[in-house]
């Protein structure tokens, strides 16, 4: 839109509109209604939000920026004058800011913050330090464990219609301020990734070809939201040594090198692990927190295990007067629910972990489920066989009903384990939720509660009592 | 030593010599006795070595040769023609061969095989396909997970007096028959590693320098026989892209690339936590493995379970008096073996993992017991008090004296199992066990029969029955 139509939309004059628009922006942002900010700026022209957001106090600024859509931000953002993109990028880094950033949710910020332009994010990740693209990650609007939350600006992007010799001069130059020089990404003048080579490629061209002429157009990348955990995959399947991330429009954004890889596999592994046995992580090192972090982050499993456990005791409680006239079945209670809960933490920790390599990919969730049951009534009667034979010679002396209602129970418990403990990851991740994380107290609860019923139901039926 | 010199040594002709001393290697390595064998070569010249070697059967040669003290072997290498010394690469292969060697034990081989000379290595690997390496690694004497058994010979050697452009040369010549362009390595006359150096280095150098003006003369590498997890670390702790592998004299025989490692990690990785759930792994694909073999792995663990639970059903029927008269206290015994297995499993698996990762270094194992220690203190406090009032209100009802006992029982078994879940890893270390395999039976045993123990003598003191 030119000049002249815009005054057709309005009677007022221009600086009134701006000085309408930034006084509307102000009130909203300080009442925290960043949803009506986001909304009164939709019909108003790039040029009048950036006088409007220029008279903002200095910590709305960028906030009210990043209330823009893509399309408007990169409008705005090129009406701006170079003085003021250059404050605009110094205001990324105010603790304010990030500050009212972190407050809000994950999903406010996803819902209010639309990706950036390639070319802003470009400008403003390269005039920040690492530590400070951490902090201000949120700002950009890259979530936790997102491809656009670990990737470096800091690699060397040719143009299809350089010669080898031009390209192998651009980086000679930029060798030493580049994260890695050995992949090399292809742009259009859109920004767009169009093809990837690596160094390798370019040493054994003839210097006179173009870096089209020997470009891999096969691309594999990543977006700015992939999940970490997926980036990690594919950079392993593939063997690279990095890889491309790029926006929703295609825009090379920044790339992923294979040695921040390494230390994110091993972050979520100990996440994982730490998991299985109940222990929060939080991607510190456990061996340098305090004594009371270290309590609180085990403290929250054992009081689940806590509450699972009374429950299980007030079962057993409800069959006291069974307990009371055979004492001998309290003797088995340990075995059946150690041995339930074992057979699912088996189960599930290899359907998890499963799930995180990717080598469960195959199988649909119902085989899987299938075939551990199956596994689990083997070895349950592997396991009932064994129990029974030594109930009757050791314990029970010679009271085979005893033996039999623990072997039976084993059994059973052993398939319900097995099912729970395989089918339990899948539900979560259904939902949305950490199989890791959730999987293993539901187990315990399903196994011990149903196995100590399943077992004194089996006894009563068994000793006809 | 001379012809002339050998000659006053002995009285009888070389021919016979050479026939003697193949017809007594034929005899050992028939019996299968190769100690023996490895002695009777000692005092034999390279050169009748072989000649006796090239006369006995075909399986037998490289089992001969593989006999030969490093020095001996690398001089009856040369004394061998260049076409006997291919038919031996060619006998590397064989799997009769493979077949014997792999009946040895790992100290028999270790103990027999020593290095092979960097040149013969560097000979035999070239000539290998990767899937032929990781067969006759053995034959080489690299035990599987070491660096020998991963590493590839495909790696670019360079002098100390090429010039940058007759070094980039060379890396445009070997690009595509080599594993990676972007290490290099710098070798002396001896074959011995002197220096490494990234192409990003020669990239930037002028083309006129030497290598040895910019190479990087501080070394980090590792020997055959290091142990694959200790690769991962080093490559992860310098973000590095390659490691160069030398052998005992620092005669570089291989590299290992950030892709193998990363495969390696996911492997190791598996079976850390598979080994926490008491699930073996095998290194293949769990979803791909069969029924039987998925319940074989899982069946071993259950078994030790089994066991300790058997000794726990006696240590409960030994107390049958005293369960007769109180029967409420068997409502507790899921909530005390349950919580002190978990307990113990934290300490074990953030003690199993600090070694894994390295992040344990800093702290001695008294300091980390003791906090652990302190930890589950803490941790069985909480729990304690929650479960007394618990039990006091809901269960026994007003029976406070088992409601103590149960609250009391808890605080020390939470101890006990932090203090053996922080102990047990660190003594099978020294011991020389993988601690994440040994560590969880140990501590269920302790845990679950020292517990109830503690549980059955705190309430007969309680209760004074």
């Amino acid at each position: 839109m030119t000049e002249e139509n815009k005054s057709t939309l309005t009677t007022m004059s221009r600086k009134e509109l701006r000085e309408l628009v930034r006084s509307q922006l102000q009130v909203l942002l300080e009442r925290g209604d960043l949803q009506a900010a986001k909304t009164i700026l939709v019909p108003v022209q790039p040029a009048d939000i950036a006088e409007a957001i220029e008279g903002l106090p200095e910590t709305m600024q960028v906030i009210a920026f990043r209330l823009l859509s893509k399309d408007e931000a990169i409008e705005v953002y090129e009406q701006l004058d170079s003085s003021v993109q250059q404050s605009l990028c110094e205001k990324f880094k105010r603790q304010e800011v990030i500050d009212i950033v972190d407050k809000m949710s994950p999903d406010d910020r996803a819902r209010l913050f639309e990706e950036l332009p390639a070319a802003v994010v470009r400008r403003l990740v390269s005039q920040l330090s690492p530590t400070e693209r951490q902090t201000t990650a949120l700002l950009l609007g890259y979530e936790a464990g997102t491809a656009g939350r670990i990737m470096t600006p800091e690699y060397i992007s040719l143009k299809e219609h350089y010669t080898v010799g031009q390209s192998l001069e651009r980086i000679r130059s930029l060798a030493n301020v580049t994260e890695t020089i050995y992949s090399l990404y292809v742009t259009d003048s859109d920004r767009q990734l169009t093809g990837i080579l690596s160094l390798r490629d370019l040493v054994t061209a003839q210097l006179d070809q173009t870096i089209g002429e020997i470009l891999n157009r096969d691309l594999v990348c990543v977006q700015t939201d992939t999940d970490q955990e997926e980036v990690v995959r594919i950079i392993q399947r593939y063997d690279f040594l990095a890889i491309p991330v790029v926006d929703s429009e295609q825009r090379l954004v920044g790339i992923i090198t294979v040695d921040d890889v390494l230390d994110i596999l091993q972050e979520e592994t100990t996440e994982d692990i730490y998991a299985l046995s109940g222990v929060q992580s939080e991607g510190d090192n456990y061996f340098q927190a305090s004594l009371l972090t270290v309590a609180r982050r085990r403290v929250i499993w054992l009081l689940i295990l806590l509450l699972t456990n009374s429950v299980t005791g007030a079962i057993l409680k409800m069959q006291q007067d069974l307990l009371q006239q055979v004492v001998a079945l309290s003797f088995f209670i340990p075995l059946l629910t150690g041995t339930g809960g074992n057979v699912g933490a088996q189960s599930s920790t290899v359907v998890i972990r499963g799930m995180n390599t990717d080598e469960i990919r195959a199988m649909g969730p119902l085989q899987v489920i299938w075939r551990e049951g199956l596994a689990g009534a083997l070895l349950g009667t592997i396991l009932g066989v064994l129990a029974t034979v030594w109930a009757t010679v050791f314990i029970v002396e010679g009271n085979v009903s005893i033996a039999l209602s623990v072997g039976i129970s084993l059994v059973a418990i052993s398939i319900l384990a097995s099912v729970a403990g395989s089918a339990l990851p899948f539900l979560f991740r259904t939902l949305g939720l950490d199989p890791a994380l959730m999987s293993a107290p539901f187990i315990t609860t399903v196994v011990d509660v149903l196995g100590v019923l399943i077992y004194f139901n089996l006894a009563r039926l068994i000793l006809q009592l």
